[in-house]
């Protein structure tokens, strides 16, 4: 069913090692996922290969609706950024993978690795910011833990959220679901949050008024599920790490189609497109935490968007593309300038640990 | 309902930093959890104060049953340890969390934060360890995440694993559920797992044919839940960072109780008795990975025991003391001398990164 990326090599097991581009989340990340975890834990639900686990209720209990469960590890840097920090990046990251599979989410754990030395109260202000998102998503923390490791073993906080909710019966939303025909929506502007956490590192800041978009999309997706005829949402995916292109990727070899976006429809703001220009870097590939793809049936495509236009983490919202027939999974794009050209996976490290 | 353990004074929040104490599970642990965690959290779940929450069916799904969550950062050094490793550990230690709540675990997802430059291999030998560990347990890894940190801001492999079981209604098991009178046991001898953790670290090995006894403990849960009474099972808790000092002083200020145990019936293999005493160390504080703390009616502990001994990872359980009417919560013990001493929180730290 799926176009597999094409890796050049498998990974080289008994020699290779770690490196930045493994958590970059393109091209080397799949293959790592692939070549020794998938294979190490193989079963049903890992396989959907979706940012999150679609699951029966066990037998033994009444059956009738679905978990699902979903998980991140957060090692942003730095901590603190322009429109957010680690705290609340960690709620909403989790919180979006859950909702990203038509999932109500219900509960969150928190996970924490401290270490030696850290300032308590840049701890106290970072686990401050997740209560509040949390409180504002209305998702409580329900249990956490905490451990610490040695000055030089960490890097001040690395925290691990998971997050479980509900999907409602009817709803089957998935990476797989895509169908040719499809329009290809997004929920708003690209490439804010990546912008953001590079602006603001050491090594490179530079003057800019970029916040993160960092958001619990949720609502925006219970409104969806809510205004759109049952069965016409068939793919929702936040292009977190590697960005939109990553994701349309994703999804074109999940669900077997291939994609034509249109560059002159992909919102972009100036201020990113100059930052970007700047970087020497392609906002198709910078993470976003508060923005999402949405495939949907092409006829409740308009009022698809007319429902993101309404919210405010939608009133940007645009359609950028039709998913189309392709046996080889490509996603194309209708540049600017008339052409037409392959946007492939993130083959290597763009931006580390941007999330 | 709750006696607290004595802060010396509150955190320093404003000039103090994240030490190793933090991390140990102790006194420290607690206070960080309390003054920083639960503040910027709270809400009901976690406020039940043990290692997973019990939370309500959602509306949507079918109801008669309770959910629990339970989450674990595992950062055990070194990663490779006489009888286990970071991989089987982490898959252990939180099915023991849901476990320990009565519940049958279902589901598990991970979250990898590895350091560059960490061998392939090496991840693969933990990955092949977690999945093996979940295949055994009937728990398949649902879900997960990998993120890279740069060289030096890492130390190898951190694994942050969330489990997510089902109660069935009519189990009540909590550390807020000990009643005076009740009978303490532990299912096997103490502090095998510290030890051989110890026993492998570069700057100290010593001889020792001690392995990590880490374990999971769902089926010796689910045989005690089949053959007692309902209602008759109050508290279940593994004694892992702080031991089972710590575990009983969390359960008697859990449940406003206090508790007698009796020293001569608190099994310790003599090996690890020897190691503690060449280390300097009180096996009481000593992690278990593979054992658990069961409280119940006095009159099934005796069916309890015979329970426990039918099981392979029960055959060394023993009854070691009594749930006393205590206001202060002190844990008290019969000393093989004769005397009477109050065993208190682990105060300081004791092992770092044992789990």
């Amino acid at each position: 069913m799926s176009t597999k990326p094409k890796y050049t090599r498998p990974l080289d097991i008994k020699g290779g090692r770690v490196d930045m581009n493994h958590g970059a989340g393109g091209r080397a990340s799949a293959q790592l996922i692939e070549e020794i975890f998938l294979r190490a834990f193989d079963n049903e639900f890992l396989r959907q290969g979706n940012d999150g686990a679609t699951l029966p209720m066990p037998p033994g209990l009444p059956q009738g609706g679905r978990l699902v469960m979903a998980t991140d590890a957060h090692v942003v840097s730095p901590i603190f950024f322009p429109g957010g920090d680690l705290g609340c990046l960690a709620v909403h990251g989790t919180l979006n993978d859950v909702a990203m599979l038509g999932a109500r989410p219900l509960y969150l754990s928190a996970s924490f690795i401290l270490e030696e030395g850290y300032a308590l109260s840049d701890l106290q202000r970072i686990a401050n910011s997740m209560g509040a998102a949390a409180r504002e998503a209305g998702v409580p923390i329900v249990t956490g833990d905490t451990k610490v490791v040695e000055k030089g073993k960490g890097d001040g906080v690395f925290i691990s959220t998971t997050g479980v909710g509900v999907v409602a019966p009817g709803v089957h939303i998935g990476g797989d679901q895509a169908l040719a025909g499809d329009a290809v929506l997004v929920s708003g502007t690209l490439g804010e949050h990546g912008v953001a956490v590079l602006s603001s590192r050491a090594a490179m800041e530079f003057e800019t008024s970029i916040a993160s978009d960092t958001a619990a999309l949720h609502g925006l997706v219970a409104a969806l599920l809510s205004s759109l005829p049952a069965g016409s949402l068939h793919v929702l995916r936040d292009p977190t790490r590697g960005g939109l292109a990553t994701t349309l990727n994703e999804i074109t070899r999940q669900s077997g189609v291939g994609m034509l976006i249109d560059e002159n429809f992909i919102p972009v703001l100036p201020q990113v497109q100059a930052a970007c220009e700047l970087l020497g870097l392609d906002p198709l590939y910078i993470a976003n935490e508060g923005k999402m793809v949405v495939i949907c049936a092409s006829d409740v495509a308009e009022a698809a968007l007319a429902c993101l236009h309404e919210h405010p983490l939608g009133k940007a919202a645009c359609r950028i593309g039709t998913v189309t027939v392709d046996p080889h999974g490509f996603v194309q794009m209708q540049t600017r300038m008339g052409g037409r050209r392959v946007v492939d996976w993130l083959s290597g490290e763009q931006l580390p640990r941007i999330c």
